[in-house]
């Protein structure tokens, strides 16, 4: 017997965002979600009009999220999460009040834009005992798990280095003065945080190398740049990153560099070993044990190690993707809402404010002059 | 305002099913379908059970097919549609009495067993003016239309050759004898069809060439093989193809050389240019102008056509994949069914009728010594 | 203590030719040959004259070849071997009054332009006991080397299917009428043989196939075309064979496919195993075991075979290519020369012969409409 | 009418030497040089012994360098020039002798094993005219070269960014105590300079990125590591850079992540497009123009520059590689001895002494705490 689904109530999302759909796609993907409520635009007439295109009951689509969590508190099949898809300054508020309202959270990264909003809200998640969970996607890929398992049973050995890469070209150009709304909100140090590149794709990176390498650096060095003039946040960062065991690392975060789609990668080395792995072609994981030929290995294929076969919804071959990766982690979310804490691969409040702790670090490290810091724990 | 979904009822896709989870996905997906009904397995008692899991109401999780249409037609809400994932020798008899019920057909491949029963099938289809959808999932990934519609340009210019592979290895040794159950109705005639590989990918292979081309071939040369002892039916498969306008193909089909997955490709040249396509790297599709540099086209990205802009679901560089591929179908087939007939895309039954045509030809042509045969139209 | 170089004379190769070069190069690299004479030109006054540039003495730089032949044979530090780079029309006549003279021939691929020629040279060369080395470059590749050490090894256990695709596209529009010298020979019977593609580059596809399978077709059926209209000979085939174990086989020549450069590559799959060498990236050879990840091996990497060592002369990772392969078949031939017969792996007269036995039988079967035709040994 | 070879002697090379065969090949590829003398091993008798292998008349087998440059000094048919494939600290004593006895130079990398050593050099050439060549091997790729033209051309805008990787996995355990003679020399600070990874692959990778950009760093920042204990140098480097553009740049060099054969990289990026080279393969340059489809641009190909078509031997698709690219290096040489100075891209003592500027500034850096530091000019 199937269990009910779980209701949600969605911030954000409205006619033009990119994540929102994506989201529910993801949580429609294996039938343990539906959303019923929303407050999905700063604009709360369009908000409720567009909660008509995705059925959602006219008396659950709330012009403010204040609203929505009133309400949906006071009925009886009311919602047990709120999903946040606003730009960063909101995510704070939002999951405040929720968590506060006694709802559980599903969260777009990066969870705030300060570290001691990520801090305060961790407490506050810790505090209530609802889950937080942050859609760090590419956590959600089979192949990343499969890594991260690799790593953790010793296949590459002791850690040397990991080498992350975040590259985009989206904003190779000053986009944001020519109206993409993506680009205002994320190049506005107000709505943003005070970190660019380092903020929107620098914290999935981090965050990557941490789920894989099951390992946190203890301090870093920066060097951001806005390679576009005029630009008021990073849009191109290099870090480099040492770990108590004497492991190098290093993320290369940048949005402004034509010819790059989004092209996340992720190569770890031990002393016995590598893997490899590249966002775009997702399916697909290089290892190669010292002195032994490259063998590429393929989501739920030979080889395949427990977590990649349960991420999996299709044999081999037939290539799932990024919303199937999204999907594993609300699928997960599904599972740990309820019966917490759930998987080891939810990225949960605690990354949350490792992410901020390296963005902290990132901005001390380049403002004095591109020194070793130490990130925040 | 979102219309209301379109109800469908299940025949076959139980506990273990491979290809009924996708269609659910697919149906999913976009929100555009929601599955009410069911006939989910051959034993009835096995079939509700699973039902239950699905979330299908009890009464409404029947024992057989017959049962279901007969129960659906008289209720208010009953279903539009009938989706059919049984092995192959239920397809005609459950579409027949499907369309002869009133409800539309969404139907796996290869459409029936013989081409009189395809024939019958498209015939019974016009005339209750039901739509009839085969689900050809390689026709609805993004970069297979964008091929159709830069052929259909002119883009290549005019055809010279397509070359189609479809090729696996899930049957390179005897799994039929070990338990597999999909193996064992495949390679069984009187459950399959006459074609082994023809039918089971072949067919898929046929339709992906003639999709993308614009165009069918008039005849063809086949020779198959049971290239493991013991196989009733082929298990490998070269077809020569001939086009009226003096054009060449070849459809190379095989379940048993070791190394390949589900390794289906076109690649279609011109006397302008060529386009070259693998579905393991579904998001790539390479594009030459003849003396000039070979260009890498993304999903949704630069040089996107309609169809594949149409056809996607987040930005390029983020992968969609399969069970994206299999959710166009079933978004086309939701337009088709509110206002037929839908999208030149969604493979319809005339597709059924030259893919069973296409079967016959090549079971004619190996039988009589590997000789040029007419595919009947 | 070194021996003494190999002296050459070559037939053909002067200012405009495009295989005379790498003859030259190919000599050269190992250093245990050196070009001392030559009529490189169909014009004695220029082929003189380009002597020059190659350093040839002025005394051994010959009008014609038989000027060369006569004159070589009565030197004491004569010529020992005839290296033949002309059009295919002139393989013969050269070859057969270079072994009447006395002299081991290297002679281009295809051996003449009739199987009646061949096997006239086969047996010369037999009755002379001279050494005849047919360049058929691509067996010089390390890795195709030791794809057939493989094979022959058991790895990919019993044949089932031999792949082999040649495409380029060079000859993708007339260029036979505007100019192009190399075009305008290999598009003429008279010059080139009956055989257009399945000549030019059918044969080097062909004698790969066996030399990786180690096992020679029987028959073949074949479909030839001239996509560019006007043209005298094929410039587009598809063939199909079978081997006398039951092993299918297929080649696809074609010289008219917009965005192929000079795309060989070889698949072969047997019952445990499958190998795939695409030439453009020649230092990467596929393996898979049936049932493991796909593994890619590297020229003199982890699992390089004795031939593919020793056919290497730098580390693995720094790449070896074309000119390399070539010269692999050099320095085979001077340890053939020197002690007879020499290395498995040289291409030799038999090959020659079977090289036209299967341009004769592609060309019957085309003739005859297609049919399974014997290829004659 | 051909010109004389010039003719070499070589200092090392001898029988177990790596590098000396390759650069045999490459100056007897387009036939311009001929080796007539050497003193090839520190053990005088093993080196006569091996000259003998090379055809090397006996009277020109030399004990010692200085006792080739006293004798060939006085020969009428002396040597052009000295090949220095030593280790390390032998260039500098055996490349100013040979400057100061009238010889131009051919040297391997680094060029020294300090600054001040190579600045005397440079002053050395400079003031006896003589040429000194320094092999930078992988500038004579005929895509690094297009590279370099294509950035000069403006093709992909202002400089944004240089990425340039040297990963090897060699070292990765320690060789140096299991009898890998060049791993002992390569190891020990006293034989190499106190650059490990930095002084053997850091300074192609320098010299990479300053050939492709046209530019070079003012200041870099480096952290140095030994992954691999016991070792006495540097097996592993990330380093920053900072171009007086306000370009930024990073080189990653190790010789220690399993799975890295000989994978040198280079991206370089600007505000108009992209490029992206892989040594492993290196007959394909990708190149993305922000906003348009990725090409992929192969060696004389179409959009092939003017110095890669001169670079090239044999048509696109037929790969050329490493010793071909080295080759080249050897043909420019040929060029630049005749009438200096030559050809714009051969790497020359600047080249040099900018390397061991790196190689210091990079030592310096990592022992002040990974600061930015000036790279002397």
């Amino acid at each position: 017997m199937s269990q009910p689904r779980i209701r949600l109530g969605m911030v954000g999302g409205g006619t033009t965002a990119l994540i929102g759909p994506v989201h529910r796609i993801a949580a429609r993907m294996d039938d343990r979600f539906e959303l019923v409520a929303g407050a999905f635009d700063s604009d709360p007439a369009r908000g409720r009009e567009f909660a008509a295109t995705l059925r959602v009951a006219s008396e659950r689509a709330y012009g403010t999220y204040e609203e929505m969590l009133a309400a949906e508190a006071k009925r009886d099949d009311k919602i047990d999460a709120v999903v946040i898809v606003t730009p960063n300054f909101l995510h704070f508020p939002v999951a405040k009040a929720a968590l506060e309202a006694g709802f559980h959270v599903i969260c777009e990264k990066p969870m705030t834009t300060t570290l001691d909003e990520a801090r305060a809200l961790a407490e506050l998640a810790k505090r209530t005992g609802k889950s937080f969970v942050l859609t760090h996607t590419y956590t959600g890929y089979p192949m990343v798990r499969q890594a991260r398992e690799m790593v953790a049973a010793g296949e590459i050995g002791t850690l040397r280095r990991v080498e992350v890469e975040y590259l985009q070209d989206w904003l190779a150009t000053a986009v944001e003065n020519t109206g993409s709304e993506g680009a205002v909100w994320r190049t506005d140090p107000a709505k943003a945080g005070q970190g660019g590149a380092i903020g929107d794709v620098g914290t999935h990176a981090y965050n990557l190398a941490a789920f894989v390498a099951g390992e946190e650096p203890t301090h870093l060095l920066a060097e951001l740049a806005s390679l576009v003039s005029g630009r008021s946040v990073d849009d191109d960062a290099m870090i480099l990153m040492r770990y108590a065991s004497g492991a190098k690392g290093a993320i290369l975060a940048s949005q402004v560099l034509p010819g790059n789609g989004n092209n996340l990668s992720i190569r770890i080395y031990g002393d016995k070993g590598g893997l490899e792995w590249w966002q775009e072609r997702p399916e697909e994981l290089w290892f190669t044990r010292l002195g032994e030929p490259r063998q590429l290995l393929r989501r739920n294929g030979a080889g395949a190690t427990a977590a990649a076969i349960a991420g999996s919804r299709v044999p081999a071959a037939h290539p799932e993707g990024y919303l199937e990766a999204f999907a594993n982690i609300y699928r997960d979310a599904a599972d740990a809402l309820r019966s917490p804490p759930g998987s080891e691969f939810i990225p949960n409040a605690e990354d949350g404010v490792r992410g901020l702790a390296f963005v902290a670090a990132c901005l001390a490290s380049d403002r004095d002059g591109n020194v070793w810091t130490k990130i925040e724990d």
